[in-house]
């Protein structure tokens, strides 16, 4: 069996998210395996690195899948790239070990989520961005960020209540800055929590409305979800890069 | 009555141009007069600096209409943001002097047209980048563009082979540059006949396949349709700005 390596990239905006589901005929994962099994004339089943929710954007997902099939890698890319809707690009297809796996491999992700801090989001952008109007303290904001660097339990920032297995993660960067009208938060670790991004992104939004302070921030590691703050929208987030 | 200057951007892909005609429900011009109308309470006409074609984009397209209105400008801008269409973007709402008509007063109007010069486009730029897949000599097209600067006929350059009135243009600025996988087109001049930029990116990369010298360029001006170059798509083009 052969181990084939994508690098994918998605406009979110029409799917209900990456993941394939009895109930979600709308899934990334699930247009990409309708086009490979139809390729290649056999069943295929694709590992991404990671799910990501409805709405969410990806520039760099990487997913591996096998295969008997002997086509070239060149001609699989090439025929992906005909079959996908134009919202979901294969930026490369190439074999690789036996033993990579996109999930359990995976070292280090970025994200980026953005916030266009005015009424309105510029026309080109809107797709990709969530409107946030109200005044933010950027500086505010980045200094609370820092409070999450490191190991520790992020309990309070999983959306699934019941989560049996550990929710330690550490996070080694998380950048948040001002580029004209839009906020740029921009957050690598070694893994994230079912919507762990969205919601610390949503906990620094409302220290920088004033209403948390950033050294209020290693209070939350341990905590229960209700001591975070609120779940920002799926449409401002982007998976940005996933390192092996 | 006052007159009221609105600087507008739009994502032109859902529209059949700029142009509000009777066979033409979908115009940009169209949408923005019935939110205006019905905000202000009396038919309000709007004049754009000029026609975009369907599909083309505008981050700077400016327009302005006569009103009896005494709304404050602060109030048009928020209704209007709020009746339009997400793909339809009001920066900035001013009154202005009597005598200022956006057409008219134009000096200066600039455009971009944007190649994407690889098999498939990034998924996030896909709505305003034209695929030309096949290779293309930058440095040539720079070369040949740097050949239409300063005032010249550019009847071959002009969709309308009945134009009655003047085809003199003056060119300005006209870059040609690559940035990574897209090629970009910048130009700049006093005025543009109908379906002008896109002409002049055609012939361009005519060039740029080496079908055309950069040298020969001059021998268009003042020639028939036929002897420029193919017209490109409309939705790789956005009028950048307009300066009075």
């Amino acid at each position: 069996m052969r181990n084939v390596r994508l690098d994918i990239c998605y406009d979110g905006t029409r799917y209900q998210g990456w993941q394939r589901l009895a109930n979600n005929p709308n899934s990334i994962q699930g247009k990409i395996e309708t086009a490979l099994s139809r390729i290649l004339e056999e069943p295929i089943e694709i590992s991404g690195s990671g799910r990501t929710d409805a709405g969410v954007h990806a520039r760099g997902q990487v997913a591996n899948f096998h295969c008997e099939s002997e086509m070239s890698c060149e001609e699989i890319l090439e025929k992906l790239q005909t079959y996908l809707p134009e919202d979901i690009g294969i930026d490369s297809c190439k074999e690789v070990s036996p033993r990579f796996h996109a999930r359990l491999n995976a070292k280090e992700k970025t994200y980026e989520y953005r916030v266009w801090n005015s009424t309105r989001p510029c026309v080109f952008e809107r797709r990709f961005v969530t409107v946030i109007p109200e005044s933010l303290d950027v500086e505010s904001m980045d200094r609370a960020a820092q409070e999450f660097l490191g190991t520790h339990d992020f309990s309070a920032f999983c959306a699934n209540k019941n989560f049996k297995k550990s929710t330690q993660r550490c996070i080694k960067t998380f950048e948040v800055q001002r580029h004209g009208e839009e906020i740029r938060f921009r957050v690598t670790g070694n893994g994230f929590l079912h919507h762990m991004v969205r919601i610390l992104v949503g906990t620094l939004i409302e220290v920088g409305r004033g209403e948390r302070q950033p050294e209020e921030m290693t209070n939350l590691f341990g905590q229960k979800r209700e001591m975070a703050g609120f779940l920002v929208p799926g449409k401002g987030l982007c998976l940005e890069e996933v390192r092996y």
